[in-house]
C-alpha cells in the first residue's frame, strides 16, 4: 500500500502532547497512517515545523497536530485536536450517529481538551514562550489551586457523565472517540500529580474503570506496548515537577 | 408559539461571555430561542446555575452556555461554545456540506475559542476562583506577552486563513458560524486591549472587512441595536483594565 493511502499526522516526534490523543484513534481504529515527523521521506521534523503559524504563508494550522487524510493535500488539512477526534470517529464509526449525541460528544471531548490545556497552564501560567524556570513563582501558585479545587472539580464533572449516561463510557452505552480523550487525559493527570491524583480517584471509580477498559481493547493494548507509544517526560503538556503537586488542602 | 417550539440557552444574564457567540447565531438564523436566564417563567438564573458543575446530580455541563433544542428537555442539552456553534451552524445550513470542510470550520471556530480563553486568563492567569485584583502581579507579566506576542501571532493566522481561502469568509466563499465567533471576538478583543488591538489592526485588514460585513447582516444588525445585546463591562471575559493593555513592544 502507498502513502497515498494513509493519513498524514503531522505532530512533534519526542512528547505524546496532543498528537497522542489523534494517534490513540488511528491505533484503535487500525487506519494506516504515516507519522511525518519520523518519516524523513514524508518530510519528518521540517514538514511539521513548517506546518505551524509563524512557518509561511501557506501554513494551514495555528500549531500540531494537523491531520491530512488520505489521498490529499495540505488544501485539507485538519488541526485542532478536538475537530481531527471528532472527523476521525464520525468517519470511522466512533461515534454517536445521532446530531445531538454528537455534539454531546465533541462537547466531553472539548471538555477533556480544556483540561488539557488548564494541566499544560499550571507549569506555564504567564506565556508558552518562556521556559518553566522563568515562571515558577505564578506555577507554584496555580498549582495550588488545580490540585486543591480545578482537579476535583474537573474529575467529579467526568463522573457524572458517566453516571447520568449509566455508563460504561462517556456518552452512554457506545464507545466513542472522547472515551480515548479520557484515557490520555487521565494518564497524563497521573504522571504529572501523582499525588493530588491517588487522593482525587476516589471521586472517579467510573472513570478508573474506563481508562482499565480502553487499554484492554486489542489495537490499544498492542499499540501501548509498542515503541510508537512515547513516554510522558518533562516536555510537552504534562510534566512530573514534584513541587507543583501534593496533597489536596482540605476545603472548609 | 409555544416555548416548547424554541431552542432554550442557558447563559448568565448580565454578561455577554461565551453565551454571546451563541445568542449571534440564533438571531443569524432567525432562530426562536427563549433566554433562560432573562425568563423568570423558564427559570430565570437559577435554572442557569443549576446546570454547572457542582450544582447537583444531573447537571449536565461544566459551565454555561448550555442549549437546549425545540421540544428536548434537559437530556438534549449541548454545552461548549465550539459544540453548540457547530450544532446550530450544521443543523442550520451555516457550515460547509463537505467532511473535510466541516472539520476545518470547526477547527476554525475552536481556535477562536482558544483565543477568548488567552485574553480571559489575562486577568486570570492563577485561578478562576480569585478575583483579579489577587492575581493581578502575575496578570501584568501575562498581558505583557500577550499585547507583545500572542495577540498579533493569533490575528496573523486569522488572517491566513482568510488569504488561503480567498475569503471573504474563514472557510472560504460560504458564510459559516465561525464568521460570527471572529467577530465576536474582534469585538471582544478591541474593547479589552484598545491600544494593542489598534497597533496591530495592520496584520488584519481581512478580519476587520469580515467583522464589518458580520455586522451589516441585516438579522445582526437589527440585534446589535436591541437591549438583548449586552455591552462588556469588567465582568465576564473581556475587560478593559488599561493597565493590561498598552503598545506592543517592538521585538528584536
Amino acid at each position: 500500500m502507498g502513502a497515498d493511502a494513509a493519513y498524514h499526522l503531522y505532530y512533534w516526534p519526542t512528547i505524546p502532547g496532543r498528537g497522542e490523543f489523534v494517534r490513540l484513534l488511528l491505533e484503535e481504529l487500525g487506519l494506516p497512517y504515516v507519522d511525518v515527523a519520523r518519516s524523513p521521506e514524508a518530510g519528518g521534523v521540517a514538514a511539521v515545523a513548517a506546518l505551524r503559524v509563524g512557518a509561511g504563508d501557506g501554513a494551514p494550522a495555528f500549531a500540531p497536530p494537523v491531520l491530512v487524510p488520505p489521498g490529499r493535500g495540505l488544501e485539507a488539512a485538519i488541526s485542532q485536536t478536538a475537530a481531527i477526534a471528532a472527523y476521525l470517529g464520525e468517519t470511522h464509526g466512533l461515534a454517536p450517529a445521532d446530531p445531538i449525541a454528537r455534539a454531546q460528544c465533541r462537547a466531553a471531548m472539548l471538555t477533556v481538551m480544556d483540561v488539557v490545556a488548564e494541566a499544560h497552564d499550571v507549569h506555564h501560567p504567564v506565556a508558552t514562550a518562556l521556559v518553566y524556570e522563568a515562571q515558577q513563582a505564578e506555577a507554584l501558585r496555580r498549582a495550588r489551586w488545580f490540585v486543591d479545587e480545578r482537579l476535583g472539580q474537573r474529575l467529579r464533572f467526568f463522573e457524572r457523565l458517566l453516571d447520568a449516561g449509566g455508563g460504561p463510557w462517556l456518552v452512554g452505552a457506545q464507545l466513542s472517540y472522547a472515551d480515548f480523550g479520557l484515557f490520555q487525559l487521565l494518564a497524563g493527570l497521573e504522571f504529572a500529580f501523582p499525588r493530588a491524583f491517588a487522593s482525587w480517584s476516589d471521586v472517579a471509580p467510573r472513570q478508573l474503570e474506563l481508562r482499565a477498559a480502553v487499554a484492554e481493547r486489542p489495537n490499544i493494548a498492542a499499540y501501548l506496548r509498542s515503541s510508537r507509544r512515547l513516554p510522558f517526560s518533562r516536555q510537552g503538556i504534562f510534566r512530573d515537577y514534584p513541587e507543583l503537586d501534593g496533597e489536596p488542602t482540605p476545603q472548609a
